[in-house]
């Protein structure tokens, strides 16, 4: 029995389950310690033949230092199954042939090694925590205004995460200083962006009707998700808070947890739902 | 013949003019040089007889400094004329009972200094420029997130100010991170609070209609004042930008002038409109 949960079950049974997307942080661990059972939990997923993606915001890290991390606190994954923010923007510069002006965690520096930083005519903002500066901030500010066609990216619009010693403000609070500061309104590389999940989905080889995103973050994870046509699942480990998250004005999970294992407990019992209304 | 400057004659000639309220940084000067022809422009408006009262959303210097400031750079004014947002910030404390955690400028606190600050039960953010890193913004989220009723204050909810080297992140951008990561709304004590602009209004002895204010933040200073049944003018001085201001969607200024000396010499000179008018 799993105690707690509420599910859509109409919801569950639109189709079977193929994939799951798996945010990270406040999912798989808090910190750099694993959420109790999370280890096993993406571990029976992989024994059932789904399909995995790791798709998160973190901009702290470069993909294969998250990568590294996750491994050594247990986790079994490749580095081409995580999607983080940085590589798609990447893309996204190359493609704009946009030089940018990074106001990111020293850690991700690596993921834009390739990227021209020279003449700079765009901002990048990521989660540089304690590197957001105010000299920074004004920096790109600064550029943003002066530039004839300024353009603002955002690697997310996370408002907070859960670290180990609390509460964290997220990449959002600073993008949204720089769009008061500025007027510009700026474009989001990161989850809740439905381009963003595409690339993860089209990875995956499967429809968005087949895969079940599972997060923390009920805007950018589950509402996100369910823009995109998945389903999403909301755990109550992390950065969840049951007065802001359990009965969001505009969000509605197609399942709450309390944790990933239940979650994963939740898509693999789906089928017997099905069963369980037809005996009916 | 004053060049360049646009007025809406009817607004000049609702009433007479006794006295006028002065936006300081910007205005009177940028950074620590006056603006050419400011100082002068002020000891008309004494001579004149027409009440003068300095109303300013700065807070990187107390009430004290601030005054001193302006007299070493040569203006002739009284402290007592002086209204900068912590002055009014700690009565509005004072008189609720609350506690602040002050996200400010050290240079501020003195004026904060009658005020209990343990157990902190409110956050105040006032312009901490480079004082605004991510750990002060951070212990602000996190009590705010922790409050069972929290409150957010907020001395102005400007964009940006010019400084000597540019322009620079005023203390409306930090505020609106906080209240994004937050979900709170901050109460603005300063510009363009109407219960901020009563205070002088008070002391001078004037209605509003009677007053006109002068500055370079269309929408605090002009549409702020405008609100209290005050006449508001633009200057083209300070932060003041023709493609934004100019033509802004929501303010319409009575004035836009040059800079203070163009504004004073309207203000002398509206009663000859009515004459002008009179003879046509």
């Amino acid at each position: 029995m799993l105690p707690n949960y509420t599910v859509n079950i109409m919801a569950w049974l639109r189709s079977p389950i193929k994939g799951v997307m798996l945010d990270i942080s406040g999912v798989l661990k808090n910190g750099n310690v694993a959420i109790p059972g999370s280890i096993e939990a993406v571990q029976r997923l992989r024994k059932c033949g789904l399909k995995l993606r790791f798709v998160t915001n973190e901009t702290q890290l470069s993909r294969h230092d998250l990568t590294e991390k996750l491994r050594r606190i247990g986790f079994q994954l490749h580095e081409n199954e995580v999607f983080p923010p940085a590589p798609a923007m990447v893309e996204t510069l190359k493609g704009l042939r946009l030089n940018p002006m990074l106001l990111v965690h020293p850690k991700v520096l690596i993921d834009f090694k390739d990227v021209d930083q020279s003449n700079p005519n765009c901002v990048v903002v990521g989660d540089a925590a304690e590197h957001f500066t105010y000299e920074r901030m004004n920096s790109a500010f600064r550029l943003l205004m002066e530039l004839k066609n300024p353009k603002l990216f955002t690697l997310g619009r996370g408002r907070y995460y859960l670290e180990e010693d609390g509460l964290c403000l997220d990449v959002g609070c600073f993008t949204t200083a720089l769009e008061f500061a500025t007027g510009l309104k700026a474009e989001v590389v990161g989850k809740p962006s439905s381009s963003f999940f595409a690339t993860p989905l089209k990875d995956m080889g499967l429809d968005s009707s087949e895969v079940v995103m599972i997060g923390d973050d009920i805007e950018s994870d589950v509402g996100g998700a369910q823009k995109c046509g998945m389903r999403g699942v909301l755990v109550r480990t992390g950065k969840f808070r049951p007065e802001r998250d359990e009965n969001h004005p505009n969000v509605k999970p197609d399942a709450v947890v309390n944790d990933l294992a239940q979650g994963v407990e939740l898509i693999l019992s789906s089928e017997s739902f099905k069963s369980l209304i037809k005996h009916e």
